[in-house]
């Protein structure tokens, strides 16, 4: 503790917060740059993407050596503590977010030096605005400390797993099609699956802005990826040249 | 609270501790199941992975509202925060190597229909073993307050991903030699996917055991996945025809 000045209980926690913004800002920005180094083929972009991670690595242990010694030495209690452990789950959920756009963008510089597969990477470009969307929706509800449109990010993530399963099915279509394609076609599999892990994330952070507000359950029952029934479908589409029905 | 006996405080601690390790066994068990599952083909035991994970997800609920009520009620400091906070963190791993055991246990299912491709199961046993062992010995040096053994986890990360590395060559091998096993296949790459990430958390947790008995940094900078060189190398063989250098 090597401050100069020596801050209020309210000014801790209030940094706390902004930390937690500026971080959900860089995160977004990280998701938003690597779905555009996917997209444009964009080699220096995708570098500044895997370079810019370690910087959320470090506000995310800023905010736990932060939150820590508020609980250490100013004992919260009621909502300034479930501030303090909301910034603390939220800072899990941003660095980990991070870390995705970071996963896509080292298989966006691997993809970079194939063939360009326009239809694949278009349809992750989508997927990827969709999840997009959604993180910045639930940012825009922790600023705005609004539980009814944190609980609209919530409710809606069904469409991210409609997404990832189409897109799914296209990736098979197209390996199945042109082996050749297969290396890069896990790429972009692994790329839409850290998409869909990007859109939960989201929800993990709407469960803890709700938790936050309210005082509510911080675990929700909530709906979860399940590769049945549409990746049994594909299962049964074991002939590469069998027409798909979408 | 609904408690007819009135707890102290010590008592508090240990029982959440005690949540922790059971917690801990109960995922170690599931991790295994799941490999069991898919190496025998064994769809009862699937089965039971997938609905048995919900009893991890009561636990981490429970361990999180324990540890928030003893934060919010009896304000430890020192030992006893990085107690209360390591419980709350070792909950989310084990919750999400959990929620990976079941996923592995919900493709396990599906492939149980289709042909069954023994060299490949055979090296997905394998990186199993791997993992569970890594997840075994961290949950031991929980229960033992072995930071040693811990940090002997903690420094082992690169095994898995060599296992990891080798398995993904062999499975795109094996797709461009067979276009009908690419859907087969992608469901191995995710259970590889799916153990590297398990072997990730069991790092986490040797992290958090690490801060709670010498109350060092939480955070480590420690080696990462990343898709390159060997990716990279596979991305080169794009010649379903052309043999494999191993």
């Amino acid at each position: 503790m090597n401050q100069h000045t020596v801050k209020s209980y309210g000014d801790e926690l209030n940094q706390l917060t902004a930390i937690v913004a500026r971080m959900g800002g860089l995160a977004e920005a990280q998701v938003a740059d690597a779905i555009e180094s996917v997209a444009r083929r964009d080699v220096a972009l995708a570098r500044a993407v895997v370079e810019r991670d370690a910087r959320l690595d470090t506000l995310h242990s800023d905010i736990e050596k932060k939150a820590i010694r508020l609980i250490a030495l100013r004992q919260p209690v009621a909502s300034d503590l479930r501030k303090t452990l909301s910034a603390m789950k939220l800072a899990v959920d941003l660095e980990r977010t991070g870390d995705l756009a970071r996963n896509i963008s080292k298989r966006a510089l691997i993809l970079a030096d194939g063939e360009p597969m326009l239809p694949l990477t278009r349809s992750i470009e989508r997927m990827g605005k969709l999840v997009s969307n959604r993180l910045r929706d639930v940012l825009d509800a922790y600023t705005a400390s609004d539980v009814d449109r944190a609980m609209g990010v919530w409710t809606s993530d069904d469409e991210v797993d409609e997404h990832y399963n189409s897109l799914f099915r296209e990736l098979l279509t197209y390996m199945m099609g042109d082996p050749r394609t297969i290396t890069a076609c896990t790429h972009l599999l692994f790329m839409a699956k850290n998409l869909e892990r990007i859109g939960d994330h989201a929800t993990n952070i709407a469960e803890t802005i709700h938790y936050e507000i309210t005082g509510g359950d911080m675990i929700g029952e909530r709906p979860r990826w399940t590769p049945t029934p549409s990746d049994s479908d594909v299962m049964a589409v074991d002939d590469p040249l069998r027409p798909q029905e979408s």
